[in-house]
């Protein structure tokens, strides 16, 4: 007998018959003696729904009203989960985030979890039920409404599963668990079986997005034990935990990739102390996050440098920079969309020397020109041009040992070409 | 500079354009220097739409689990209105029934409101807000969500009138006010000015219905002042408190039906004591809401005996009967539907002679049969055949001086005929 924390997105929840096929997932593991806790998502397109009605009276609304809104969306969904429960012959009661004592800070749109009091999760439990809450959603000390922000429904869980002492937390979703990379890119991607907390923090940007990195972040303090698997199959999915187990010979675990990328680039700047706080500090007050930086060698007192940043981004970057050039005196600034940031991720490659260098290799013989590089201890990123990714990520794939003997179907059956 | 709450009814706000409206009515209380709380309902179809969801998963849904999806109808409406609200550049907040200190028993689907601490509504009206507070709904001592069944929005805003003791309760509806008969029937129905609670509970089933018997009943119990107005026009309304003003020479303030009505006869039925408690003991256990009951006089021992229930119960309590013939001897029981309950009301009949004998004299005279009579303080009630109703209500509205000079017209210009 296990205690086991369920996570439902709304594409799980989204018809009428995936709401039952949800239930009798509920109910089997309740005739198998586990005691179950279901966080849910708002059904299908509900949030967007109510999202477009607040937008015709009021372009901008108050952020407390939008979250008095929009956490109706999940109390929906627990509501009709709990009844579709009830109709198979199961007991279930529903949750919204108060009622799940789940405590928040006090922000609207993004708040984090501060605090919660499973008493009456362990109250319901005892009394038999599957106990089904509100995912993206709390309260703050002064009974006022929170939600999470992007990726709520998953940290909801995560959190639950930390705070009531689950065995494990399942997050049930459209695909089948992690994959070495976008099997959209990639037929012969693999379904890993194992990952680790780190190597899915910067997997987290992989096509499917199944879990959000705030999420993994959670479970790897708290130590909750993931498994991402599939809403529609039995299949066992992808377990996510602190040590994982490589393959034999295999470094790389996958291969990540960004296309919301734009480079800035600053040449000619005079090599004073202090210009790059400048720069930096001037993007950050301008609230635009940077990822990779890039300083060239100082040639003559001027040096080059590179940073990337989201698309749409690029023309505020561009015109911080601009702002600034009076402080920092630069010869040009240019930009470059239409990027694409490449990564191969894997605990293994700390203790593999080369692991670099064959990604330099096998790119370069592709004849794609490496842009920047940026290297951490289970990761390498390369920033590429777009119209070579699909042979690059191919590359990568086949040259770090990924691919599977067969390929991967995505999309059905009448997608097998 | 007054303390006001404000009811709207779900189809006050079942538009984007209505529930516009329905803000720039508040904006322009607040620019008046008022202090504004507002009691919504659920949009237009709203609830009917969660009801046929539920009913998808769970023909026979928790009424807890019912309670936690419907409350997010008025959730949905009272962040809306809020947002509508602040795209006027005015303040305001929504709360739920438990943010707005609605306590109710521990029933679902109909709980009775038990205590209402309104220190948040007055915080929140004290940071100059209008306070937007979700009808139908509360909350139990044990954090359970709750709703107050039919009605429910009108008694919210009675209770909270009565909680922080307003100076009036608005109720803002589809209809000017409270007619002196359903305009549908009598095109120079009259629109009242003022009427008793007493008068108002009797007149609750006119066709309008605009405001709930048990609201009614919660405003007389706690003396609020109530106004039911239209919330299309700027129209002044009906206003509802103890002693409302009759005008010159009119006795009868308005004339009520209700053609939910079926009479069920006991003929010949042993005269021995206890017997009509036998019968009304047997009905209420069976569920069956008994109105009008008369007797005839003795015959020979024997005695014939009706009463009127609902036309949905009219099998039922036949079938009641029967079941109890052993202990009730009787000759023959026989039933009767296609009847209306046609009543007139006001408070001034009590001290006018006659007036009934003039409702006999008209009905009458127009050649329909009275089935029954039922008299009460401030109202005098027929049963007749339905056939003849519309003549009869046209006949005492004008015989009781209720008509007015200029014709009621319904339903737009288009009706004008």
């Amino acid at each position: 007998m296990s205690l086991i924390v369920m996570k439902f997105g709304g594409s799980s929840v989204g018809t009428t018959e995936r709401m039952q096929r949800v239930a009798k997932r509920i109910a089997d593991y309740k005739e198998a003696g586990h005691r179950v806790v279901v966080v849910v998502s708002a059904m299908g397109d509900t949030t967007d729904d109510l999202i477009d009605q607040s937008k015709q009276l009021n372009p901008n609304p108050p952020a407390r009203e939008m979250d008095m809104l929009l956490t109706t969306g999940e109390q929906i969904s627990v509501a009709l989960l709990s009844m579709a429960i009830h109709a198979i012959g199961h007991r279930a009661v529903s949750f919204t985030g108060w009622q799940a004592g789940i405590r928040t800070e006090a922000v609207h749109g993004k708040a984090r979890i501060s605090d919660i009091t499973p008493d009456r999760i362990f109250g319901a439990l005892d009394a038999g039920n599957a106990v089904i809450v509100a995912g993206f959603q709390g309260m703050t000390d002064d009974g006022e409404i929170t939600t999470l922000g992007r990726g709520g429904s998953d940290t909801t869980a995560v959190a639950l599963a930390a705070a009531i002492k689950a065995d494990v937390c399942e997050i049930y979703t459209d695909v089948d668990g992690v994959y070495s990379t976008d099997p959209r890119v990639v037929k012969c991607a693999r379904k890993l079986d194992e990952i680790s907390y780190d190597e899915m923090l910067e997997l987290a940007n992989l096509g499917a997005a199944v879990l959000h990195p705030r999420a993994v972040e959670y479970a790897k303090h708290n130590n909750v034990r993931l498994v991402v698997r599939s809403s529609f199959t039995q299949n066992e999915g992808t377990t996510v935990k602190e040590e994982a187990v490589m393959e034999q010979g295999v470094v790389v675990r996958g291969i990540a990739f960004d296309k919301n990328v734009a480079r800035i680039s600053i040449l000619g700047v005079e090599d004073e102390p202090g210009v790059l706080a400048k720069v930096f500090g001037a993007l950050a007050e301008g609230g635009i996050d940077v990822d990779i930086i890039v300083q060239s060698g100082v040639l003559g007192g001027k040096a080059d440098f590179s940073f990337t940043v989201s698309k749409d981004d690029q023309e505020k970057a561009t015109q911080v920079v601009e702002s600034i050039r009076a402080s920092v005196p630069y010869r040009e600034v240019t930009s470059e969309v239409d990027l694409v940031k490449v990564s191969i991720v894997g605990a293994g490659m700390v203790s593999n020397p080369g692991v670099a260098a064959k990604m330099f290799d096998v790119i370069s013989k592709l004849g794609v020109s490496i842009k920047m590089v940026s290297t951490s201890e289970i990761k390498v990123s390369c920033v590429i041009a777009a119209e070579g990714v699909q042979d690059v990520i191919r590359g990568l794939h086949t040259a770090y040992g990924l691919d599977t003997a067969e390929q991967v179907f995505v999309g059905g059956p009448q997608d097998r070409r």
